[in-house]
C-alpha cells in the first residue's frame, strides 16, 4: 500500500508548511531533512532532485495539462509513468510482479476467484460513497451539497458496519485480507483522525459510533504490518489540515482525537464507565 | 439564563446568512419572520426597530467605541444598559428582582452561603480554562497557542469530570442546582455540538469521553426546564459556524453530531455494543 494513495480523487498538495504552501504544485516528495516521521519518508530514489510529483508528469510531456495525481506507477526502464489510476494499479500488483517477490508475498491473493463478484459489488459503493464520499462532503461549497453527500457517506458507513458485524472476521471476508479491506482501510483509518473534524464528517466517530468498523480497523492496523506499517498519522493529519486553505485558513492541525487510534484492548471512556456499573 | 450568554469573551456576530454577514455589527436581534426555531426568538420588545445589540450601546453614547457584548442588563426606566458583565448580572438576579417573581422562583438560591467559598474556587478555573478555554483554543492564530490552550482546556475538563464523578448528584453540588451548574452548563451543552469541530476542541467528545459530565449535562438539559428550555441547538450551531469566516470560510454548518444531545436512556453505539457482549 502506498501512503499517498487517495483513489485518484484528490489533486491536493502537501506543502512543507503553510508559509511554503503553493497549492498549484500538488503532491510533494519528502526531503531528507527528517522533517516528518516514518521509515518510508524518502526522496524519489530515481530522481532525488525532484521536489514534486508533477515533475514526473512533465518528464515526458512538458506541456502536460492534466492533474498531478497519486498513486503513480513509474517504469524505470521506459522512464515514464505507466498508470495513475489506483483501482487499476492495485490489481496489477496482485500478479504482475510476483516473480520479483519472496514467496510469502507472491502467494498473497487479495482477489480470490470465489469472492471476486462480491468484492466488486462492494467496491462500487465503497468507492463512490465512502472513499470519495469524504472528499465530496469536505470539498462541498454549499450547505445543500455538503448535507447530501454527508448523508450518503453515513448511509454507506452504516452499510459497511452491517457487513462487518455479520462477517466471521477478523477481515471483511473472513480469515484473510482482500481487496475489500485494502479499499475500505484507506478511508476508515483516516476517519477519526481527520475527516470527522476537517471534512465535517461528524455525525459519528468510528471509535464511539461504529463498533464493528472500529474492531476491524484496529485489527488491520495493530495486527497486520501491511496496514499498520504504512500508516503514519502525522502525515495524514498535516497533509489535510495544512493544505486546504479554503477549509482551514490558519492551517492549525487539531491535537485530537487522542489517541489517533485506540489500542486493541481499550475503549472510549463511556464504554469503560458503562462496564464498571 | 440567556441563550446569548457568552461570559463576556466574545464580540462575535450572528449574521442571518453568510451573504448578509457583517461581522463588525455584532450580535443581532431576531426578526419576527420565523427564521429560527424557539419560543424566545423575538425582536427587542422595547425597541422593535433595533436590528443589532449595538444600537442599545449607541442609544446613550453615539460615540461608544468599545465592544458590543452580551448579556446586557437594560433598565427600562432609565433607558440605558446598566451592566454587561455576566458574572455580575448572574448574581444580581439571585436577589435583586425577587419581589417581582412568583415565590417558587424567588426562593431559588443558586449561591447558598455554605457553598459560596467552594463555588467561587470552582468559578476561577471553570471561567478561565473552560468557559474561556474553548474560545482561546478556537480563536488561536498559531499552532503553538492553540495547543497550549486546548491542553489547558482538557485538563480542566478532566478536573470537572473528577468533581462530578464524586458528587452525589444530580447537580454539581448535590440535590439542587447552583451557580457552578449554570456556569459550567453554558459551555458543556455546546461542546459536542460546536466546540469539538468548529473550535478544534477534539481530544475527546463529552458523550463518549466524559461519562460524569455527560450524565450531568443530560440531567440539566432533560430534567430541568431552566436549562433545557433555554437551549436551542439550531441557534448554537448556526451562530458559531456561520459567523467566524476566519475559521469556517464557507459557513457550512456540520450536520453532526447526531443527535445534538443523547436522550437520557441512550448511550453511544460503542457502549451499546459493549453491553450486549
Amino acid at each position: 500500500m502506498c501512503r499517498m494513495r487517495v483513489h485518484g480523487v484528490a489533486n491536493t498538495p502537501t506543502p512543507k508548511s503553510a508559509d511554503e504552501a503553493d497549492e498549484r504544485k500538488g503532491w510533494r516528495f519528502a526531503s531528507s531533512d527528517g522533517e516528518a516521521p516514518g521509515e518510508n519518508v524518502t526522496p524519489d530514489p530515481i530522481h532525488p532532485e525532484y521536489k514534486h510529483i508533477r515533475e514526473l508528469y512533465f518528464e515526458n510531456n512538458k506541456d502536460y495539462g492534466g492533474r498531478f495525481t497519486v498513486p503513480t506507477l513509474y517504469d524505470k526502464k521506459q522512464k515514464r509513468i505507466v498508470n495513475n489510476e489506483s483501482s487499476e494499479i492495485i490489481r496489477m500488483f496482485y500478479r504482475a510482479f510476483d516473480k520479483l517477490l519472496p514467496e510469502k508475498y507472491a502467494k498473497v491473493d487479495l482477489l480470490p476467484e470465489k469472492l471476486k463478484e462480491s468484492i466488486e459489488a462492494t467496491n462500487e459503493w465503497t468507492y463512490n460513497d465512502i472513499n470519495n464520499g469524504v472528499y465530496k462532503s469536505g470539498f462541498a461549497t454549499t450547505q445543500e451539497a455538503y448535507e447530501k453527500n454527508v448523508k450518503t457517506l453515513f448511509a454507506a458507513l452504516d452499510r459497511a458496519e452491517a457487513e462487518l458485524a455479520k462477517s466471521p472476521g477478523p477481515y471483511y471476508h473472513g480469515a484473510n485480507p482482500t481487496e475489500a479491506d485494502v479499499r475500505l482501510y484507506t478511508t476508515i483509518i483516516r476517519f477519526d483522525a481527520v475527516y470527522v473534524q476537517h471534512f465535517k464528517c461528524n455525525l459519528r466517530e468510528i471509535r464511539s459510533g461504529y463498533p464493528a468498523l472500529h474492531k476491524w480497523v484496529r485489527y488491520c492496523y495493530w495486527k497486520n504490518e501491511a496496514f499498520g506499517g504504512t500508516t503514519e498519522f502525522t502525515h495524514i493529519k498535516n497533509h489535510y489540515t495544512k493544505s486546504h486553505h479554503q477549509i482551514n485558513p490558519l492551517s492549525i492541525t487539531p491535537l485530537g482525537p487522542d489517541p489517533d487510534i485506540l489500542p486493541l484492548d481499550e475503549e472510549v471512556p463511556a464504554v469503560k464507565a458503562a462496564l464498571k456499573k
